[in-house]
């Protein structure tokens, strides 16, 4: 089995109450397969940078059995930069630099070998891009899951986002994207039109508080992890999706209980990221610690209720 | 087994997007002791009133195994009127009107046949109240259970209120009033504070986010179903409270395991309050509709992972 990824592979600059960074590595793509790898077979990037970037980090992806066959280098250019600051309380940030570089002549090429992928993840970019991954796949993956954000839900994009969630299977937003994409405020009215929209499961990241999965008239609430501190929130919902995504390729399951499964051991690898900046911690987890949080979600929502009739 | 509970019982005149109200029903004492009476035998309110109260609210009551005997009503004096007006995303309100009346001059005085009660619940009141009520008691009840609120945490009550908190087992707050009381961002680590400072349990409430359960280096967490529409969350924190320790009361296990099904048994009771104005939809709940409500809150959180070592 093996998954195909599309999205930024970036340096980023983060400002946190705890500290900051110099250029790190960053980009949706990078945290994906980083998380993935602790699942899939093969996960396949398809992205782009300036021959600036830090190729060993493209070697330590692919010793974690990454494909970097599909990450064109571009000579003399710069690769996507993105610097931000988070506030006090982690659930708002402002964006300091957008440098975006070689993401303005990015064309997807998806190479032979990625063609047979199983499951697609479209990360968070132009959804005109994310478009032009899905036609060029010669057959539709297993599952395509998509995940965006509210700057794509503006005028110049709106259309074309909507016309990619219509060939998705998951599409995966936070709580303001949901309401703002159904221009409705509760969640599970919200969830059924972005429902009507294509895409027969939604997850609703609410961060801090957990996600939903909802599909047909089912809902399914995974927690998050009560962490003494978050020290950089940066790439979680992108460590989130590749994670998820991971685990279904890896159980070859795509029901709706596997996608519970698959959302707990997502929203486990969402709490080993935001513990150290960047990438720092997810490269340095083993397989015993992610089964040890998954045991911490297991003991925080588990409890033992005997239904009776008592009438 | 009986639970004993000091609050005030009062009028509501509520507003929110979804309507209005006339002066209907309401005060903390009121929701404890409709949602408790689904599960305790016997609920003791002490409480005060003026003559202006409608008296066959506590007729209802009484039906319900709710003593009112520790209710005083104060010849030609009115009632505790609060006027509120909820904002569109219904997490915020305005209070429009606080006439205190009769509440200015509540001495509350504990009736001889309420005290061999078992569990005692102080609804969010004047902690000095609270403080009376404890001191009434011949002997400690087996579990005392405090709900305040961040007007307690003022310079006037706070002394108060800590002397309170130091004699309780659980202590309820919402997220913002835990991180106020302890002066920490992190809900663990306010927690942690929270727990030096007396109650060996604490709940933080999160609202639509659900409910949090921490004792020792425990914790557990309970979801709020996820509801198409909130018609008016008055009174949902003291249903909560009321269910919780009405289920403890009950079930005669004052556990950290029991009380994980207590919350979710408190959730349940609050998913209905919010369903319409006041007391309206818990005076109608049937058992039946309650182990419905308990069957969802386990479906929204179910999940099957068997863990393996992997490595």
């Amino acid at each position: 089995m093996s998954l195909l990824t599309v999205g930024t592979v970036a340096f980023d600059a983060i400002e946190t109450p705890f500290g900051k960074t110099d250029k790190i590595v960053g980009g949706a793509a990078t945290y994906i397969a980083w998380s993935a790898s602790f699942f899939s077979k093969k996960v396949n990037i398809v992205s782009v940078i300036g021959d600036d970037f830090d190729m060993n980090e493209l070697a330590l992806l692919r010793e974690r059995g990454v494909d970097t066959e599909g990450i064109e280098i571009k000579a003399g250019k710069k690769s996507f930069f993105w610097s931000g600051k988070y506030h006090l309380d982690m659930n708002s940030r402002d964006t300091l630099i957008t440098d975006l570089n070689v993401l303005l002549e990015f064309n997807p090429v998806i190479p032979d070998s990625y063609k047979e992928s199983d499951i697609l993840l479209l990360g968070n970019i132009d959804p005109h891009l994310q478009m032009q991954v899905i036609e060029q796949l010669p057959k539709r993956p297993k599952l395509v899951v998509m995940d965006t954000m509210n700057f794509w839900m503006t005028d110049a994009f709106i259309g074309k986002l909507k016309e990619v969630i219509q060939k998705i299977d998951v599409l995966a937003v936070n709580d303001a994207e949901a309401r703002q994409l159904s221009g409705e405020y509760s969640l599970v009215k919200a969830a059924k039109k972005i429902m009507g929209m294509g895409p027969k499961y939604l997850i609703i990241k609410k961060g801090e508080h957990g996600a939903l999965l909802f599909h047909s008239n089912e809902v399914f609430f995974a927690p998050a992890l009560p962490l003494e501190e978050v020290f950089d929130p940066t790439g979680a919902g992108d460590t989130f999706a590749g994670g998820f995504c991971g685990y279904l390729d890896k159980s070859r399951d795509i029901s709706f209980d596997n996608m519970k499964r698959a959302i707990i051991y997502g929203s486990a690898m969402a709490s080993f990221c935001v513990e150290k900046f960047g990438t720092e911690r997810i490269k340095n987890l083993t397989h015993k610690d992610i089964e040890d949080r998954v045991k911490d979600f297991i003991d925080l929502v588990q409890f033992d209720i005997t239904l009776e009739d008592e009438e």
